[in-house]
């Protein structure tokens, strides 16, 4: 019952079906060990969305998928009634309040349910591998554009958090740019924002590129800005957690400064999703629901407190990078310069 | 032989002179620890101020203006020749690159040399006495300026980095325009960098803040401009490290950030220093010696690593504000919206 839609970062299964239960790589444990997950209840699954071991808008809605055929598997081994299955399901899909990947996959599956768990499983692992296969088409998409806007390279690209592999299945969405645009010898070198407070551009970025073989330099976030502004970036490449009907962009925070000061230098600021992300249902921006999360991510690191005692903090997870400051946003069907 | 121009942070010693010593707190080990460096040679003081246990421009230059101090009592002494003084005097100026405060002090306390070194000690202890007056004044000032260009609030206000009694002496320079505010009841709460990689933010301004008893909130530098846009800071008050004679800033990296969302949200962005921090040697920013320092302070965190082992880091300490982007200078003298 192994999956042929099992996702490789290297030689690493991201996020897969197995025997009905789902594997995933435990990432707050990356750079430094490699230990898989083995996900058999959805309480074990709602925690490990919870704590960012499943993390990536991409990843999250592919989990919300599995989480639902894992469901209603367990639904029908343990004879649960249509309000617990419900339940479950919405428990899954209500996880993260951001990304709307999470919300909308799980959604999409649970419609399979009255058709029994083996339809529900092949839907969810159908939706993997099409999601697969769109990075492909949106990294190669991007790339043309990148080398269209600042000629043949090589360039130096600047991007935040992480949106490889690890949080996008396949090749990723910015991460995909780049490893496309690395494809064709376009690179010179990428530029991570280590990415505050959870660093997953220290942790995940750099990880991917040493596996990949891209040159790269890790930076404080704040100094992003300033590079960009020193002539030192060619284009800066992200992805997004949710884009508004008028284009309005929710990613890591972070974002927005970045697109401030290529704006600001006159560089193309891209931001690479799957069409999944674009969400007709939320006119702008300012109704998108922003992650608030625990103080202590800002005020503790590696567990040991950087602040005084009771010191409050803003953990703001994502910010909105309004529209008119977005060169392009590239997906698997198409190029968006204007909305 | 205690100098009255010992500088308390609350009931503590920030930077003095004593039996022919420095003082100094460790400011590496602030908040969890408050332990007091004697430093005895130059070698000692060098080194403090090379790994940041001494550090903030203002106190930059005092200490550099004490070293010469130490160093003329020691060659006295110890019947250093002229060439070993100048050389200890030399290796003191050049300790860091970029604060023009520490170069400039030593060299100025450094001409009284030839009057011995008592009169050298007398010079410096002046030094240090009349930069405490000047943050008074300077403070007042930009309180001053912030009430007529924001209302009389109370106002939220940003900052970043460490520019209280422990960077500064006295009351500061941006932490002084607070604690200006906040005697007339003018702060609503203070958003607080946590100025990444180092974390002076987190480690020092939160501590000052609090011995103030002024209400503030920690956040990851990046959030900044993101908070700046969603209008939840009424205006961002900095110190800088140099200023050019063309009004271009430099101050630590994640200041230009700020600055260009500032502009962006139309609301005032005011940088507090002292008159020795304008330099009119340096006509604009391009010419300022940005330091690079170690990639192990990005790479490791609290000694652990955080990303993969040999990832390459850039690691500026500052960044450059174009004058264009900053609303007003103050200092002890002036207030400076045009140059």
């Amino acid at each position: 019952m192994d999956s042929g839609a099992a996702q490789p970062a290297g030689t690493l299964e991201v996020l897969g079906w197995r025997d009905g239960h789902i594997v995933a790589i435990d990432q707050t444990m990356l750079p430094h060990e490699i230990r898989m997950l083995h996900l058999t209840t959805v309480d074990e699954l709602v925690d490990a969305i919870t704590r960012l071991a499943v993390r990536g808008a991409p990843v999250l809605g592919a989990a919300g998928a599995l989480g639902v055929a894992l469901a209603a598997r367990l639904a029908k081994e343990q004879g649960w009634d249509e309000a617990r299955l419900a339940g479950a399901v919405k428990r899954i899909g209500d996880a993260r309040p951001t990304a709307v990947n999470l919300h909308r996959e799980t959604e999409a599956t649970a419609a399979v349910i009255p058709d029994g768990p083996a339809a529900v499983e092949a839907a969810a692992l159908a939706t993997l591998a099409a999601m697969v296969t769109a990075t492909h088409r949106m990294s190669e998409r991007g790339a043309r554009f990148l080398r269209d806007t600042c000629g043949p390279g090589p360039l130096r690209i600047e991007t935040h958090c992480n949106t490889g592999s690890l949080a996008c299945l396949g090749w990723g969405t910015a991460l995909g740019v780049i490893r496309a645009l690395n494809n064709e010898r376009a690179v010179q070198h990428v530029v991570v924002d280590e990415t505050r407070p959870l660093l997953q551009g220290s942790r995940l970025t750099c990880w991917e590129l040493g596996q990949l073989g891209i040159e790269h330099y890790l930076i404080p976030d704040a100094a992003g800005p300033f590079l960009i502004s020193q002539g030192l970036v060619d284009a800066v490449v992200v992805g997004a957690d949710r884009i508004a009907a008028n284009g309005d962009v929710a990613n890591k925070i972070g974002t927005y400064s970045l697109a401030l000061a290529a704006r600001h230098a006159r560089i193309p600021f891209l931001v690479a999703v799957p069409e999944s992300t674009i969400d007709p249902g939320t006119p702008d921006g300012a109704r998108i629901t922003v992650e608030q999360r625990a103080a202590d991510e800002v005020t503790h690191m590696q567990g040991v407190p950087v602040a005084p005692p009771g010191t409050p903090a803003l953990n703001y997870a994502f910010d909105v990078t309004p529209a008119e400051l977005v060169t392009a946003v590239v997906t698997e069907d198409r190029l968006i310069t204007a909305w």
